[in-house]
């Protein structure tokens, strides 16, 4: 096998074998084929895609590229979510005791990455205390205890995708359908998950800009998953504004507290409520998504979710009077309203430019080395739909910089107010095979 | 300029601008910019194509990236000829001499190279003492007053394309009409032509395999040279079957010779008067086509044409007595005929695998360090659409190895005999714009 052969071979839009897919992904891992032969091979998927079973295959040879997660000392099927990202999606930090409530194991990898705010962990270490360093013994003794538990990122899980992902950035081959399907599925499936539920986010703020790519995108992971064994399905749901109200690290905290208290933005309700109950469903529990969802809103009015938030956050060394007392989170210094500088409707409210704006802020990461200020960001008053009167608050921005113009000019760069508008659906699609 | 970006914008199917075309292959012959971004960039090309302006623009810049010969100080219009390769093309050896006895100045720089047979080099280097170590004032001085010289390639003509070329080889970018035009103009260009004959080859034998290839080729080359100021045109001819008799070094040179002489095979003097007049042409000569044709004709008819390659010849070394009585050229130890095992009518020489049988034979080169012999190879005495008896010797094998059952076998798989044949033309277009 010549890497030469195989790169023709796909530039002529023919399928790569079994074979030669685990070949390829070994020897690129191991250092024998080189960065400028993959990036060539990189660029003709780009152009012929790949067909369902070279996605799976080579999702699977990534998986088996490093060290895969076992998870089956942990009772139940364990039920992943992922998100294709966006700007204010708080869902992980409300799914994730509010699935694990309904007895649903939720053995949670988590990252920081680099975005508008910090990842998952970065959110939670806004409560102070609260750490992910568990050993894997530890971790799979607090999922069997609580049913939820968090971790961080640890081991040479896919160093392939890693490998891979490193080039593709730097060779205008991020934006390929088999290629991110592939880099997501094998790390979920390398992480150890029985059961994947997939938020492919649509719109301005999303990877995907258009429903039909997200479409694709989602139809991919899910045949992938499923034809490896993992029970799959895909969620589009929209990303042209922000999801709920809070961008930034403590203030989507105080968002996930108000919802598993039954008072958060009801599009960010909407929607853990639409995964939640696939991801119960996925789990064998209740008769169908109906109960599932049912479940589910119970254990938000009988505050059986809260609780077990707070049973997480305490077993991981967090102070739970931060959940009875928001107020607690760390706060930025100054609050700045924007007003309407009109009446109307909103009709737009670009995600994209929030999400920047709290970048500037320092809600997020432009580079691996930036620091994280826990406290800043948005919190909106309005979404795309609602009546404004002229002088209103639009929102408030959370800042610990007394001069912040440029932040200012972004958000007004991303909000529209018209004579009238609709609001936006929230759920394009759900998508199951 | 990123380099990430401007693969973006071809991957979008955007022109480059001069600029970044320029900027680009600079940093990458300087190393500043990686091979796996180049390598995605010609996999962007090869899918997304280039225009006119970007062709001319990625030529001159590789032209730019080296050393460019000057010839002003030769008087006259230097054309020079360019074929895109094929089986027992003998047109240099010929042409040189036969053109320069009109007076147009032949500044040859020529190459050994790989394939069936050595490069012209490596032909001429059949007549004993020839050479073409010439310092650059010596090339000049023998144009002056010979109007023909040959010199080896030297200095550091086009690094870019050599980089860029072994890179495309190993990347499966070699089939790019933008990348192959813009590689043989900048070497033409960069070694000092006013004007630009090229010989484009189709069929099984030739790099291009339907004429329609072929024609974007010569195209795409025809405008290049002429947008940068060279007047340039292109014949399209016929390679599916080997050109003249010949395949083999020395052969060709006795070939070449016998041509020169007015008793060669039609279709090379064919060949040879249709690139010759166009390159008379453009060098000022005759007042059309027809006439310079004329001129050719009656040069090999009145002697001059032989008696310049004579002169050409003793110029560099050579010992001319092998022109007046070839048998002096280096001959191989045994000559095999091969016998049609039927009657009937010639129908297919496949070039390709008659070029692989002079190669096994030992007349090119398989790896750079290949020793040539230069006198084994293979002489045809049929052509497509020729009759043949049954036992009648369809072609003679020149060896110097007893045993060569690989060699007789690759020969059969090249050639068919049918009920009825018809001869393939030659020349199937002439491009000039």
């Amino acid at each position: 096998m010549r890497m030469v052969d195989l790169i023709t071979k796909k530039q002529h839009g023919k399928a790569l074998t079994t074979e030669e897919i685990n070949t390829m992904i070994e020897e690129y891992t191991a250092g024998k084929i080189p960065d400028y032969q993959m990036s060539a091979m990189l660029m003709a998927i780009y152009f012929k895609d790949m067909d369902d079973r070279e996605k799976s295959d080579l999702t699977m040879s990534i998986v088996h590229s490093g060290e895969e997660i076992d998870l089956s000392a942990i009772k139940g099927i364990k039920v992943d979510k992922h998100s294709t990202g966006g700007v204010g999606d708080t869902t992980t930090l409300v799914l994730a005791p509010l699935v694990a409530s309904l007895g649903v194991p939720i053995a949670k990898m988590s990252g920081r990455g680099l975005g508008h705010t910090g990842g998952t962990i970065d959110k939670l270490e806004s409560i102070p205390g609260f750490h992910v360093e568990l050993t894997q013994e530890k971790f799979i003794e607090l999922v069997n205890k609580n049913k939820v538990a968090v971790v961080g990122q640890s081991g040479n899980l896919t160093p392939a995708d890693k490998k891979l992902y490193a080039l593709r950035d730097v060779t205008s081959t991020v934006e390929s359908i088999p290629l991110i399907a592939s880099s997501i599925m094998s790390k979920k499936i390398a992480a150890g998950a029985d059961a994947i539920v997939l938020d492919v986010k649509t719109g301005a703020g999303a990877f995907m800009k258009t429903t039909e790519d997200a479409r694709l995108l989602a139809h991919a992971m899910v045949q992938i998953g499923n034809s490896v064994g993992r029970n799959t399905m895909a969620v589009i749901s929209d990303m042209s504004q922000p999801l709920g109200f809070a961008i930034g690290n403590a203030l989507e905290v105080k968002e996930a507290i108000d919802t598993l208290n039954g008072k958060g933005p009801a599009d960010l309700l909407d929607l853990c409520l639409t995964l939640g109950s696939q991801m119960v469903h996925l789990a064998g529990i209740g008769k169908d998504l109906d109960e599932a969802r049912s479940l589910l809103e119970e254990s938000i009015e009988n505050g059986k979710a809260l609780e077990k938030f707070k049973t997480f956050v305490a077993s991981q060394g967090g102070d739970i009077s931060v959940i009875d007392n928001p107020e607690l989170l760390p706060k930025a210094e100054y609050q700045v309203d924007i007003l309407a500088n009109r009446a109307g409707y909103i009709s737009e409210i670009i995600a994209d430019e929030l999400g920047i704006a709290a970048m500037i802020l320092g809600a997020g990461r432009a580079t691996k080395e930036s620091e994280i200020d826990l406290a800043v960001g948005i919190v909106l008053h309005k979404k795309v739909g609602d009546a404004v009167k002229k002088g209103e608050a639009l929102l408030t921005i959370h800042t610990n910089k007394e001069e912040i113009p440029e932040v200012e000019q972004k958000i007004w760069e991303g909000i529209t107010i018209a004579d009238s508008a609709a609001p936006i659906p929230l759920i394009h699609e759900v998508i199951t095979d």
